[in-house]
């Protein structure tokens, strides 16, 4: 089987336990984690080959990433070494009517400072047949988005199929860019777009239109700006949200193949474990779904709600589901009773 | 007062903490139970004089499980030592719609290996008004099924009410035998079963019915079924359980006497903090209600219910409720206020 | 800014945590509070100066209280040093309908054995607008009552507005008086009361007239009851809570200012964190919105109904929460996004 | 077997862990001792019954104090419940040239309170063979003193052996007596006494002698002032004890018979784990000894050295080794291989 | 770089953590670890090439032990899955005169019942350097040691260098074999023998010697014997340990060329963080010597003294010690100091 | 009282518990501490007013640092806020032959950026008896060492005494100047020099002459050479470290007032809890004897070794001993008994 490859940051990640406020805490849980490095460890536990690229320190927290790379049993072949160091972040989780709080330390991190050629992504793209990024990346320096613009172009000569989360991030940008300057050109090699109506245009600087997702009937002539700007795109899907509060979320999910609307009906999300990184578990199940010839479009986006669903109960970044599991959810066993 | 006697397995238990999955755990906490003798601890909770009768490994970790059973004033007299090790389960907890999930690690352990005659049944008796077991011994092995049954005839024989929990496991039943194999001859000499109707009529053989326990006046004519093949048995109790998620349960009972349907209404049970042992409180409920002379069947039933309710907002195999907790519940006061 | 002070006890909270039972808890968590000073905490985090005056024991348990004080940036000037021990208050905490425990430890604490004229109430009422004092304090001893009444005339003498809590806790009240011995004289200079009508009528000896807090119109001619009594009184403030279970509470607040009764709806909390000081949250709520200008009656009580209700979501007696939070919940948005 | 009967206060003992000093911790390892029921557990960690007399609040932190009682296999039958509070003692670890610290908060505990009449002594010592106490329970209030004497004289009436451990510390005694005032008449009864010749001249009310314990020959003329003040004294032990460090200390003893000096070598114990409670397994090894017939005084004191240092490196009050454990070390094996 | 194979078998390890014994343990900390593991992630830290093969249980404990071979580095490519469980080890660490305990519970394990023919050896040793095997392995059960012969034949036979670890446990050999039985016809075709002369002599149905290993000049004689018995013998290393306590061990080693003894200077460990383990690490430096050119047989010697010592320093199995970190140590520089 | 002012960085101390290397780690406990803030937390804590400077980002890290500051009295009046991040600073335990390892992640944290003029020194000092600083905050950035010159020269002007540490970390100073390009200008107004010979050396641009510390007579005309230097100069301190292990240290320390060598004998610590920051607590103390006019030299270099020799036995960064402690040990108490 092919690989699927994607590209991004993996940060240290530090959280409070216990609901514990920043000022309480006197020791920090070390996860890491990073919304391309999710989607390649969701694939992994699927039982897809996958490869992460990523520059890391040379330093020991970049060989304990580097350990939790291994250990998901996502190549780490084609990571490069070397920079200041490992991007950081902090997560306060909130409960009820308190929201998470994550405080960003990642400037200046080791990927930051990439350049152009340091990766062989002719090498890495070998044997490959999805490549995943997201626009956190081309949102952390201009070096960084210049490395992910040429290793979409290589992909794309290769055959390879490119996945894009829009991910949008306000605190990021700061490097005297915004996305309209940078993302549409980034943008315009995908096949799979996972994202928002409004977050794509305004990354294509286009205005806003406010789209009802339940009203799926409108949502096509939307859409349908993306395909015209995306020459090569077969597949847009979003998730939808709604938070109730911090511990309850309901989730569902539209994917739309130019043709027609599919849509995976909301699921109640209570309570919530742990929310970072369920936008990565739904884009995993997406890529997912595209890999199995068995998976229709509606059973895809089925699949991708229920994972991001699960996800919601698991500590960490990481969807650790497996496929058994993410299918019973699809097929409604959502009573969470005792496996024994 | 008479002694309630246990005979079972008891384990110890490894968790993971805050919902973690089984990879990412690097503890795990320790403790000890199993479903006899979780419901000696519930009935030693009320006062009442209880005894565990099982085998353990002569090391440390059955030193270790014996010191919770002295803690939990449960008599240990007449325990037995030798075998190869203590049983192990593991408990992976889950939340909302991820279910937890149990690894058994029980194969060979002490009790497995034990024969007739190792333990001097009449002694044990003595002064005994109750003995408890379940259908997860006869399941372990064709040895604990026979020292099961050797208990259950002295125990008939001297005049000791016996209690019987259908308890069915799927994992186990692993030697070669069926229930349907064993169990008939365990359960006729009943007093009190304690499952529901189709795991009764599995074990003993029948087909299955999928009775509608709502509709209560259906039901006699199927307990009927089970009166008709023990015939000591006086009453037979059904916990009622909708698994809503997880974190979230309807927990209801049924009480029957022969003459009479006796119901506890639904209650809900969010969040849940640890739902194994919750059966074994159920039937520590109805133990304790049978042996209380001024509770009628209703109340009986009303106990049994609200002591598995609270048992799941315990941590651990056991529930460690007070009579006055328990029925505070049964008055309807469940708003939880702080006892200060 | 002129300073709040508020006097009281502050005690070591050792609770278990996981919802364990004390009997299953091989170690406390350890945290500092009281009631008194749980409300500066408040108005620190809202950055009014604050002042705490209280009796600490010279040894390192009483240092360890001193610390955390400081760390909340709450001056300490005027605390004074003697006696045998700091409180302690052990807490169990519940979940659903098992609700949470408080074993109290706090017979002869330091501030039990204070006497008048150990504190120079003159020298700390300097640069003050607000001295609060609650109901705890003068239930611990007769010593304690009378330095709480030396300070309140201290305090109405030199023109500081006093705010008094009612906090009536039934396990105190053992050294040989009742409420009504004691607080008539105490209550008296208040400008501020906060309590529910029953406790206030309790502790002035009248009868108990059971009103119904959601026909506000009803509620004037009960509330006037304590403006005739106190004739410095402005304002009256109701905490509503409603306790559906330990993890699920709903929480609502009256204002009355004997012109008009300002109402805030009752907001759903859940899931509840530690509702231990969520009182204390909603009092200092109201304290701040007296001390802003810029706060109307309804805004003051919607300010402090929602700070109770964050409160509910922190760990530990103290409300954490920020300004912008609480204001952020005041204007609807409890959907607790993640912040980053 | 004929069993061992203690009497005197079990605290809930609160320690910093790693190390921290008090104002670092924001937890507290709870553990349960105190000197005269961590001897009991010695002795029922080596087969001997054992029984412990005190007096328990009626909470749940009482309740927690006798489940590890049960725990221990150690007899609360005659345990009486009521008072205030359980005595609480913090603990901060030392290391190195920083030795650890007690910050006792003990006053006004249950036993504090107990009152002649309230145990039935008679019925207590029915076959018992030894009845240990100590120094500090008559050090708590003249109530527990008094009790002490009763239990004392019942003991000797019954022609039980009393052991007496003179266990001096300088921050009990708060009650208006010193020890002179009160332990001679408590002291006379004995028939062994534990402790060093000074510690015994003062509580008798004697002149300091300033003994040099390694010149043995010295020692008869001193020891044998006790003999003669305690007409039935048969043994009396010195624990030897030199103090390198917080973390290495060198403990030898002394046994003498009024007719031989035993002395048994000093021992190195580096590091160390915990030394609190190393007094009473010294204690715990001696009487020991003179329940094994098989034992010679020589063999006694040996034993009792090994215990004491074997504690050392055991978490919290007890002495948790078997005797395989300490005989092992008795017989000079003291390399701590691991046992695989 | 070639890589080096090792087979055998790895257990997930429970540990007691801050000395505590097993009853007062209510965690265990979770590590996986076993002989021959331990030696490849040696290996695998220096920059070796490494596989491990073993039979791993098809469960989540079976999967975390794989996730912890792939987060070291160490291929998994050949491991094969099935059998009931994952063996078991229990900890006690112990400190000063009080030894670690371990508590087996390896009987049943997956790799017990591992059959001939199950591994395709040929496959795994190509590109193989050196294939290492131990003791400990044939001693579980007689298809574990037929398999090991079945490795040891094609490694042979592929040119692989063979290198063996006595490991002698007398608590294992339960199956009705002796070390004597089994050994010799495995031991016959190694390249390298690690192990003391005694327990080789033992291994191989010879008398004890009792050699005294200071006495360097006398013991070309003894170790030749080995020389005759295995005609490919190149090498034989012994780890010197003398055992001050628990917490304190000297280090020092012995390696044989047949031409000549080097002999490393024993080194003093204290304190002891974690001593399991530690001879695996001097196996791997072993290896590590054996394949670096640039070593000559006494760094060989000090290499692997080195990191035994390391290995000391070290909690869990592992020697997570750099080569440069041995190499300083190698050097001489035993001074601790701070890296930064 | 007159205050001490330091000025320095103030980082975020993530560090392993129980000796676990980084990779191992899965939490990190989470302290602040910094070479300035550390004299000023010793200070504190003999009651010396202590104020420190800094500039933290505004953002929840930075709030929690300000709040340990708060905890330990130390005055926060004069911190500005702003920049990027809070340095940051990894610590991996070590043990025995096993140093501790320091990772640091400090690069662009807020005091990089601060600029000359944002701090009114003239308000700071204000008040002042001491200004203390290191060498530490030159290494940082120019800007930095531009904010310590500015300080420096105010303080002067002021008459507020100098201290500096000389304070030597090779991994930084990496912003493009060498110490002898900095240093002189800033050590050339030194009260206090707080180094080794031969760092003073090199940060003057001189060469190193090894100096033989136990050569007593030799050092006066080395240390003269760096009176030449600084005209201000009243005394040099050299603090003596033999590490035998990273468990074990020796500690001694000079004092040279121009007139006469003053020298501490070397004490042994063993075993080392934690080392960082024990030189501040030397410095801590020299600065205390310099304040305490009943302090002579000879006491003055006891007291500043007794208190670094004190502070390895605690964790964190500060020294937490109270002066009766650091004094007990002056006296050469050592022997680490148990206050109790």
């Amino acid at each position: 089987m092919q690989k699927v490859v994607t590209f991004g940051e993996i940060m240290l990640r530090l959280s409070t336990e216990r609901h514990l406020r920043f000022s309480q805490a006197n020791f920090f849980m070390a996860n890491y984690g990073g919304g391309e490095f999710n989607v390649a460890v969701s694939l992994s536990n699927y039982g897809i080959p996958t490869e992460f690229v990523t520059r890391l320190p040379d330093n020991d927290i970049g060989q304990s990433a580097l350990m939790e790379i291994r250990k998901r049993n996502v190549s780490s072949e084609h990571i490069i070494y070397g920079g200041d160091r490992l991007g950081i972040y902090f997560l306060e989780t909130g409960a009820g009517t308190r929201g998470s709080k994550v405080v960003y330390d990642r400037n200046h991190s080791a990927i930051a400072d990439i350049n152009v050629g340091m990766i062989d992504w002719e090498k890495v793209f070998q044997n490959t047949s999805v490549f995943h990024w997201s626009g956190v990346t081309p949102a952390i320096s201009q070096n960084a988005a210049d490395v992910c613009l040429e290793a979409i172009k290589v992909a794309k000569k290769m055959g390879v199929m490119i996945t894009s989360d829009l991910n949008y991030r306000s605190k990021l940008w700061q490097y005297g860019k915004q996305p309209k300057d940078i993302m549409p050109e980034l943008l315009k090699y995908s096949d799979v777009i996972l994202g928002d109506l409004d977050t794509a245009f305004m990354m294509l600087g286009k205005d806003k239109v406010n789209p009802d997702y339940k009203a799926t009937e409108s949502l096509p002539r939307f859409y349908n700006l993306l395909f015209e700007y995306c020459p090569n795109l077969k597949y847009v899907a979003t998730t939808l949200r709604y938070s109730i509060s911090a511990s309850h979320q309901q989730i569902g999910g539209i994917f739309y193949d130019k043709d027609q609307i599919y849509t995976a009906a909301l699921r109640e999300v209570t309570p919530v474990v742990d929310r970072v990184g369920s936008g990565d578990a739904f884009m995993g199940g997406i890529i997912y779904g595209l890999l199995k010839q068995e998976f229709d479009p509606q059973h895809t986006i089925n699949f991708a709600v229920a994972a991001c669903c699960l996800k919601h109960t698991i500590s960490g970044d990481f969807n650790l589901a497996t496929i058994d599991e993410v299918e019973e959810m699809v097929k409604g066993n959502t009573s969470g009773i005792v496996s024994r």
